[in-house]
């Protein structure tokens, strides 16, 4: 009754407007933690949260808060700068697969902690899981000593790391209750405080196929992380991108690793290649590597090498044959001229609906699922050729994805390029 | 699942500002009374009606919504105008007493389904129940019964009418999702509604001791009230009055009785009486029943009648001896002058720290203890005569009583006098 009156009280403080104080923070996370704030109350306070806001002050002490409900990690002992790089997320986005091997190919090393897709945004997890062998789950021992040989690893974050965060995170999801600025920036940088990296370069997605759907709330995300990020010792970069339209060709567990083996190899989807390249330079920039162009790393085959080795050291089996589904569908150009537009958020939808993402928690993907698209914004297409491949184990699902993707393109005579790096924040 | 989608799309459309539609907040009631909306979902969507708010035709629906969880109530059977009351909730507002009676003995039907106390302000029922035998339980039978042949009954509102609203003011007392014009208008009228009376004059509290602290939040929380429940066909009228300062000379629950029998007697204190008269004129012109004087009724002792056999016909003694409890304690006037300001909620907080309230639901409270004061603002007191005396059984509460009360009262030279019924909307 006492934690009742007390989670009340820190409830109403916000509500009305107030910043809440240190010490009503590190009660009600811990309390939370605990289970004697219940889910009802801090529903509640998430919903006065985003409404109300929180000033900088607040949102560096929840999140400090989350960070020390559960352990941190520490990566000092390896005596060699580690770098980790953080999307939130957006369809085709692919960029952690070539890219942490790429930044450890060139002397970081990099500690990628991912976690697995809930909605159209698939998870690095599950794309890695299309590999055959690979496991996704490293005590930390064997991460430290996978770091210390290859230089590169990504596998799944502890149980153990912000725990508070979890629970609140499952939270959100189902109250309504997500998409607060201030909940968002302390959910992400209490787990990568928390991991002990040394430096961190944010890709902050912007467009209809991102979270955050307008520039100004993106930069004012991008800018909150930064601040928390570098307030906590964590040498901070944001890149602010363009999620309008889906990155590379492919949207789909291992269709993305198709095209992230094509970037190692020196080829690929020059957006692709593009955002890998820009995040590596400022992830090496980080941690005061200079003097190495990771383009050379992509052109001589070192990164390709990383990823083999990583690959190799949690089980997968880099030569293997990557996972295809049972059917395919096509759709056909109507006419021929320029695409002029293609919708982020309508091809993740489509692909989710094939089977390359799951509706709940804990279930399966389909990993030879998702969808192809056979020419980008700008390009010219004929008449006639192959516009989408549709690829899925379960054809029933065939009709929905070319639903989701009907009216999400347009063939005109010319197009507005965009910048894929719209601004850098740091 | 498709039912947490469903609750999230209501609570992000409340949550942007936008209006809920009928069918939105049909189905959001009905789910979670049925336990298909989680606590943690409805509390996120009270925590956004609190911040964003509700239009008039959204707290109707609402309203209705609530009364088509449960039964309805019909008194139409009786052949007789049924009118009811329902006050906001003072310190010392002991009104419903005298005045159910007293409606009753000039010719209107009164069914007075009240509640139990929860915090400072004491409930209707927890007054009643410290005469010896009483029972606050009626079935709807007796409840008929008993309004046929005595005229009135003060009893428990039965678990059936509006579910819906139970259940939800039990999660706002725990979420912070208490002060809400448009919940506290919604769950009032809701029960009200159900109830079947066709009249209801509402007494709505304004002030330091009342839910309301503000004229303004209190009027429209009145105009509220009355649009709802005229536009659900009972003819509802509002009076607006202070709750500043306590009402009569006693809070708690045999003292308030004790003073009520007085009020009967066609004694006790001045602001009872008067308060007592309005509303029961109000109630009277409610139902259309004209040329009677209430005044007359206390003074010839019809009332009192009335009274008696109230408690009868619900197993209680009304010439037994009402409890006392075991210990008292007194504050004396350190000077002589005018009791120039008693603060309603201090004294209601040492009535509730002596055991006249609950912390929890389903506590028990001592029926002897609470607070009197012998001089009302306005009133010359001497040096050295009894202010205050405390009531209780468990004298180890008196020391945290008497520091509620201390710095609630002053005596000084003269006193700003504010009427008691500030304004009447209807």
């Amino acid at each position: 009754m006492i934690h009742h009156h007390d989670a009340v009280s820190v409830i109403r403080a916000k509500r009305d407007g107030h910043a809440l104080s240190d010490a009503q923070i590190d009660w009600v996370i811990d309390a939370y933690t605990r289970g004697d704030v219940a889910d009802e109350q801090m529903s509640a306070l998430a919903m006065a949260i985003l409404l109300r806001g929180m000033n900088r002050d607040e949102i560096s002490r929840w999140t400090a808060a989350m960070i020390a409900s559960g352990e941190r990690m520490n990566f000092s002992g390896l005596g060699r700068p580690t770098v980790d790089k953080h999307s939130t997320g957006g369809i085709g986005d692919k960029i952690t697969l070539p890219l942490a091997p790429l930044v450890a190919a060139c002397g970081a090393v990099v500690p990628q902690l991912a976690g697995r897709g809930l909605g159209y945004t698939g998870g690095t997890l599950d794309k890695m899981e299309a590999v055959p062998g690979w496991r996704a789950a490293l005590s930390n021992d064997e991460l430290l000593k996978q770091l210390d040989s290859v230089g590169a690893a990504i596998c799944a974050a502890g149980a153990g790391l912000a725990p508070a965060d979890k629970k609140l995170y499952a939270l959100r999801d189902v109250t309504g209750t997500v998409e607060s600025i201030a909940l968002i920036a302390s959910s992400i940088m209490s787990k990568k405080i928390a991991e002990g990296t040394s430096a961190l370069v944010l890709d902050v997605k912007c467009g209809s196929g991102a979270f955050m759907t307008g520039a100004e709330d993106a930069r004012e995300l991008a800018r909150t992380m930064v601040d928390l990020g570098n307030d906590s010792g964590v040498h901070t970069v944001a890149l602010l991108t363009d999620m309008d339209t889906p990155l590379g060709l492919t949207a789909g567990n291992a269709l993305e690793v198709r095209e992230s083996v094509e970037v190692l190899a020196g080829g690929g989807p020059p957006d692709v290649v593009e955002l890998t390249l820009e995040l590596a330079r400022e992830m090496l920039s980080a941690v005061g590597i200079t003097g190495v162009d990771p383009a050379d790393a992509l052109a001589d085959g070192r990164a390709m090498d990383v990823w083999r080795r990583m690959i190799a050291a949690q089980g997968g089996d880099p030569a293997a044959e990557l996972p295809a589904a049972t059917e395919t569908e096509i759709v056909i150009a109507p006419e021929s001229g320029v695409l002029s537009r293609l919708d982020a958020l309508a091809v993740g939808i489509a692909a989710w609906r094939l089977g390359a993402g799951r509706q709940r928690q804990g279930e399966p993907v389909q990993p030879g699922s998702g969808v192809q698209w056979h020419a980008k914004v700008g390009d010219r297409v004929t008449k006639g050729q192959t516009l989408f491949t549709l690829h899925t184990d379960t054809p029933e699902r065939i009709p929905a994805s070319l639903a989701a993707l009907n009216g999400s393109w347009e063939i005109g005579d010319s197009f507005e390029p965009r910048p894929l790096v719209m601004d850098r924040i740091g």
